[in-house]
């Protein structure tokens, strides 16, 4: 279900990433080697921060119901812009339907959210989660996944005040009703969310065997490794990845992300902490 | 926003009506003269039973966001197959999203939905509407219109049992929560709804000004009006529609439904009924 | 490139071998075993001649861009309809453009025709294998692939009169355009093409290592094979299917069709003859 | 058929004048007073050249099927982006096929193309033009319109090196190939092509009788004009725009750019020189 990627760092040319890396997304989307599907085709996102826009500032979203290894659109947008902050996501659905309002990333004022994974028992459990969506909110679904929904719950619960405890407060109200509902499993997945600033990524499931996240090391260590990989001259020392699988096979680039975790990427740097892990 | 038809006759291949007609579905798609937007290209959809089909039997939906008027799916469709029952619609959404889960006719088991106009004070009464179908149907909600909750009303209120009281007592439910909202006219707009069988189409609005409503006169009548019409010839003398707006200008064949009307098209042929009009 | 399979026989739901087969080619869409690619998720396409029609009637097509496996339309036609005769195509593209004017089938008249497999050096010869066309069948050609080049070619060297030797000819042609433009392997693949009668199939490459093809054993043979097997009794004695792969495991009922062939499927059944195979 | 706008100054959000203008291309595509057809709903196109990017960029193209009015994607896009010069264009088809690939701007290297009007008796002479486009860039034609292969003869005819002789030279052999199979009016139009730095917009047809064609008047003297006008506090001294309609109302913004004239922008501002005018 789904293979992502989120890019905080120097403005950077997305293409770099979304298109010519090795194992690029765009190359996930047609071929997952770590991905519970191997095909994510059903459609894609692309949510971006201009560069130099103030704190508070709305990303903008590309959303597409293509597949992204042929999108057009998808190869001019990331080879003409340049960000500080971005997400891509690829969709592999369990079923349609297939729109653009199924596509992540998701959106509210100044945060973009995206998901890989599922809540379990969705058909039986949707109403009620769907409920304790405050009213306010309730319109800005407009989509059928569970994704947008857990985004809601957690916008909900306090994301703007604080994202790590939200998230957890949103996952353990998917966990609690799905209880209710005989789910043995309610949650699986890994989560990314920014504001603009800063990105918030999770790793987590119900039965403790999440999809795969990994995120990327500093890249003057890299440098130090590499010192003649031209790939790494693309990328500032500000440079960090979060990544629900590695792009390249270089040895030490990628890290995984564990079991239970919140890694964060901010603008010093990246770093990780215990995530429901009781 | 919106026109639509619906046909009940001897089977028919649907591009007699749907595209050869002088100011044919797809035509109004691009020019309607009597809607209440001009212009209907927000997607489409056409639904159908198939001949012999038992009672009981689902009808078939194609759905598509594209304008109809450039659509070559539905020209090749309604060229090659034959039915005695189908609907069309195209659509003039007030807002995106445009999606295949936004297109009429909507389903539910053998039961098929259209309607033009809309919920008055719509993003305020969504969510209590919503709460107000049944939990088991909420699933079957795929899309962001107001249409669709409409049906999913009327089938948990008794469609099945009583067309007529359970549209009846859907749209009351729409009036009596938009008064608690403020809303000051609740409901507009024409409907269509089918089991297979019978056809039964409803004017009403909270205002009393109705979208357009009408229905072909006899074809046998039609005849002897039009003893040199080629183009009756094409039709059977159980042939009967029901339209947003007269596919053609011969005077008598169509014949306005009034306001606060429930108009019925079933094998004996057409006639109609009050509807809310207290 | 591509996987596809066609059918005739008595009427059949479509749905019966387009879904609902263990292997079917909806499932081949996104996991295929034996073609060039796994993933054909570049469009699909889907078309029929009629029950009971003429001989001469056009054949209705059906082609989307999306990926067949999620593909809600593909599933609701395919159900609704029955057929003597169709053709389902699933495409994997080299590159973009995907659009439907690039999906098989292709018709002209009363001609509908499909291609898996590739002309080698496309962009080189491109010019002149469509200089080659008739010139009133040039406004015809409205996509970029070369298969729908090789139908205009064989239209313009015979295929209404002689369809085996106007899709030899084509082919050679192709060869020896090829040729001229130093490609050593100018033509690769499977096609099938019909005239609403008949079936002609043809597996042929330069190189003479084709991409798969097979075709079903006769119906009564195999209910004497598998007296017990459910499935068969959704067939009739005539039913036959050309295919690119098998549409299941059970021994028997697949048999290849070899290299440098042409197969044809007429009402008295199955034969084949040598083709370009000297 | 079409509408479209031309702009080069200083960088700007193009959703200002694509979206936010009285009269935007946006809403032109649904209702065009001016054009030949009143809705432009079949795709639309946008083309920009990057801040700040040298001579001999590329620009960057986004193409959709989808009616412009309702499009999420072109809203996103041009909010979030600057650019000192880009295209935007809305399409009215004669007839199917709808794709990508028929939607205007086209691109070749850093040069970008766009058309309003048609090539008359088109069928007639598509091929022998299509032949008459050099065959090394014969392959990048990949739709069916007239404009892409009159872009394409002016590219053969030297569009490079002089842009205004080029397109000079592509209409009069339009023309000239036109009246050998004996059309009347073999050329009707408004184009615009750019190479990053300067926009050449020629408006002519065969007849004498062009569709519209307007440019803006200098800022700076619409600032006197208009001293309290808010909107004008949007643009730059330098922003200048040639467009098929007039964007409002203003009396003095809009200025008739007459028949048979090539109207050039350039750093300097606009200025005009007779076109085909013997």
């Amino acid at each position: 279900m789904c293979r992502w990627l989120a890019y905080l760092g120097e403005p950077l040319r997305p293409s770099t990433i979304v298109l010519d890396a090795n194992n690029s997304i765009v190359a996930q989307s047609l071929d997952s080697s770590l991905g519970a599907e191997t095909v994510n085709g059903d459609g894609f996102g692309f949510g971006w921060y201009p560069t130099d826009a103030p704190a508070g500032t709305e990303p903008a979203l590309f959303h597409s119901t293509e597949p992204a290894w042929n999108d057009q659109n998808l190869r001019e947008l990331t080879r003409a812009i340049l960000s500080p902050l971005f997400f891509t996501h690829v969709r592999a659905a369990a079923a349609p339907p297939i729109q653009q309002t199924n596509c992540h990333p998701f959106r509210y004022e100044n945060w973009m959210f995206m998901h890989n994974g599922a809540i379990g028992g969705w058909h039986k459990v949707k109403r009620d989660l769907t409920l304790a969506i405050d009213p306010s909110l309730y319109p800005n679904v407009l989509g059928t996944t569970d994704s947008e929904v857990l985004f809601h719950l957690a916008l909900t619960l306090g994301l703007a005040d604080d994202p790590v405890a939200a998230v957890g407060r949103a996952i353990r109200t998917v966990e609690s009703v799905g209880h209710e509902h005989d789910v043995q499993f309610p949650w699986q997945g890994t989560i990314a969310v920014s504001d603009g600033q800063r990105v918030w990524a999770f790793r987590y499931s119900s039965q403790g065997r999440t999809r795969s996240l990994f995120h990327s090391a500093d890249v003057p260590t890299l440098r130090e490794m590499y010192p003649d990989a031209e790939r790494l001259r693309l990328f500032g020392d500000e440079a960090h990845l979060v990544v629900s699988e590695p792009l390249s096979e270089m040895p030490g680039v990628w890290v995984e992300v564990p079991e239970s975790t919140a890694a964060i990427l901010e603008p010093g740097g990246y770093r990780h902490e215990p995530f429901l892990a009781d």
